[in-house]
């Protein structure tokens, strides 16, 4: 029994049926979603949205029907409302007919994803305020933008789907204004990179307000019709939520699963349950081990739900696989402008306890000469004294942010950062400058050891 | 003394004297340069011969003046001809004056770089048969493609040098066809790899020759006509050789010096020349250790040069550095085709004795339902039975090739396909799809274990 028909719910159903049937093995496997749609992409909706790519369908990876002829018996708008651990039950309800049930289960795999946070102000409930974590978030947005032409977007939040939905709404030809509490957007970034997107964005037209708290929406009738945050009030036709979101896991918890701070189910690396036989998570409603922290967090990304349901299924199936955590890679994009972590950020390495130098260099995508080089900037933490990579960050624009993931796997394998620096990267006048950004912010972190 | 004004004799120059300045001593440094320029991108000729980026003087990193301001004394058009190693002196000559003279040395700094290997058939002296090796070449070229309007080209040798010219010649409007003696372009590749970039330059309107022996050239009145080549005749306006290069070491072979089997100079992690007390040497005219076939191998190539002679330099100037060797990493483009190698090829693996499996995949560099992202296929090369990754290679179209760094490093790492398949690598609908192209690639090939 899954619940959950997302990546990670499906992923696991998927190849558990794989591997069992390479082992010779063979088993039923029900699969609940409580909305309209399995195995989709999330991340792609500011871009639907922005009418970049199409959709809904076309963030579909795989359909009910095609997860069907695959022996997965899906049961589409099918909602888990309990789940009883002794009987080994789960009881659910069909919300297009209002119908409930229960179905008996051996083996459980949560996938029941997150939830978008909601300010906890007045007025939170109005007509025109909208999440981006489903397909049907992303149609109630794009039905309102249709149908009530509106003027002035504001997004609560300036992370990545803040970002992402500030271009979304700047591609929609709307006036944006972006808030967030924090001294700069992109949190997960330090501040000085922050700063350099906050300026960027103000560049491209797009207002930001930073320390600034939501405290109240002001509605007409039911309809949004401002934002009121750190006093003022900031009119808006359309407002969209990206203050984040959590692991959506009362249901687990009222099973009596236990969470872990983040409020994330806790799996072993095999993606079991702790202290629960028979049963796993993966995806959005877990924890993951952070590599570098040595600590649980909760990274909410498609490529971890992808991943840990393909491990889990793999287990489940009766091979074996293993997750061997994360390092907080991360990577988005407002317009032109790219942003990309992994790792630690100074505040994270305080938290940690570790001694650290920090190191900037400003380099190009290309060679300095080459027409469309751009600018880049790459930070990086190092613990000292050794030198070990701790983290790193990039802004800059297009052709910058998918250098992180060689920071990342540096990372990953604990190199230190003199060792980075050598390391033979490729080099032609198209692709980077003879000293690649990667290396000479290495070196240069090397150098103040 | 350091002879040689391009990046490995200039960066040693430039670091030792930083070197030594941060650690409270100096020295007097002399360079000699035979040619007309210091410290400049070979790899921006083909580019600058296409009209894509200005030269020559905007792809110079460091004038004479510039580094004579740091403290170098420079000495250009001045010819190395002879080094005596007993009385520690070098004979020169001025190229302009044709005046000679000696200068005596402590330390001396060999960087010759590379010479462009000229095919040993008749007719290879005749006008209008370019080299791409210098800045001088660069310009002879651009005089004839300027003053002879020419039509047709033929490129000798289908590897880095030949498409990167292919390219310049198709932006100049030229008919343009490569000849190579090998079955397929691109022999850094394997012939499938090969035989992908074979086509997608047919597909481009370039004729492609393989299993071509290059025989003669025909000229009139000296002025090249013709290539001939596996018995038929090219007409041609312009010839350009990118049959490779050698170590341009007859000066040091003549001073005593060993060469290794690639005739270049072989160095220690420190840069000194083996067995010769005070002699060091960096750039394309030294063999570099490759990690992972454990051999000594020539790689001409900017990014080692520049590494080396600062690592030469920090050396040199009292401190302390190692290069730690290469992985033979190395990335190119014709048009909107890109490739990249990294490590060993197939032949390399049988070679060097490895029982090896190969894996292939065909992937898009952004999410698939994104604008714009393009196909690549990704080739890896493990060990059998461990799985350790010995090579990379990559075809694709725009957006491709960066990603082998992230394998360059896998490859340094020695780590295992397995391993790899599982790394945090960032993922965002615009920069990939949800498994990176490099995880899907480690996990196929971890799937044939």
């Amino acid at each position: 029994m899954v619940i959950g028909g997302d990546a990670a719910g499906m992923s696991a159903a998927s190849q558990a049926l794989r591997t069992a049937k390479a082992n010779g093995r063979s088993f039923d496997v029900v699969a609940l979603e409580r909305g309209r749609w399995t195995s989709y992409s999330a991340c792609g909706i500011p871009y639907w949205v922005a009418g970049t790519v199409d959709g809904p369908a076309a963030l579909v990876a795989r359909t009910p029907d095609e997860h069907r002829a695959n022996g997965i018996d899906v049961r589409m708008q099918t909602e888990a409302v309990d789940v009883d651990m002794d009987r080994r039950m789960v009881d659910y309800r069909d919300r297009s007919t209002g119908q409930t049930g229960a179905l008996p289960f051996d083996q459980l795999v949560i996938a029941t994803g997150a939830e978008p946070i909601r300010p906890d102000v007045p007025g939170a409930d109005a007509t025109g305020i909208h999440g981006v974590q489903t397909l049907e978030d992303g149609t109630a947005l794009l039905d309102r933008l249709m149908a009530n032409d509106p003027k002035r977007a504001v997004i609560v939040g300036g992370g990545y789907i803040g970002i992402e939905m500030a271009e979304a709404m700047v591609v929609r030809g709307l006036d944006v204004t972006v808030i967030d509490k924090a001294p700069e957007p992109m949190t997960t970034l330090d501040h000085d990179l922050g700063r350099q997107v906050h300026k960027a964005m103000e560049a491209m037209g797009i207002t930001v307000e930073t320390d600034t708290p939501i405290e109240a929406f002001e509605n007409d009738g039911g309809e949004v019709q401002a934002v009121v945050a750190g006093g003022r009030a900031y009119p808006a036709d359309i407002i969209v939520l990206g203050i984040g979101v959590r692991p959506a896991t009362s249901l687990a918890e009222h099973a009596g699963l236990v969470l872990g701070e983040h409020r994330g189910l806790r799996v072993d690396e095999r993606m079991r349950v702790a202290g629960a036989d028979g049963v796993w998570a993966a995806g959005d409603c877990v924890e993951s081990f952070d590599r570098i922290a040595r600590t649980f967090v909760h990274v909410p990304l498609g490529t971890h739900a992808n991943k840990q349901g393909r491990v889990l299924g793999t287990n489940l199936g009766g091979g074996d696989a293993t997750f061997p955590g994360v390092v907080r890679t991360a990577i988005s994009k407002v317009c032109d402008l790219e942003v990309a972590r992994t790792g630690l950020g100074e505040e994270d390495a305080r938290r940690a306890g570790f001694e650290f130098l920090t190191a900037t260099a400003e380099s190009t995508t290309k060679s300095g000469y080459f027409p469309g080089t751009e600018p880049l900037t790459i930070k990086l933490l190092a613990l000292r004294p050794d030198g070990r990579l701790l983290g790193a960050q990039i802004v800059g624009r297009t052709g910058s942010a998918k250098r992180i993931d060689v920071l990342a796997l540096a990372l990953w394998q604990q190199m230190t950062v003199a060792d980075l620096a050598m390391v033979d990267l490729s080099y032609a006048p198209p692709f980077s400058p003879v000293w690649d950004p990667v290396l000479v912010a290495a070196r240069k972190a090397a150098e103040k050891l």
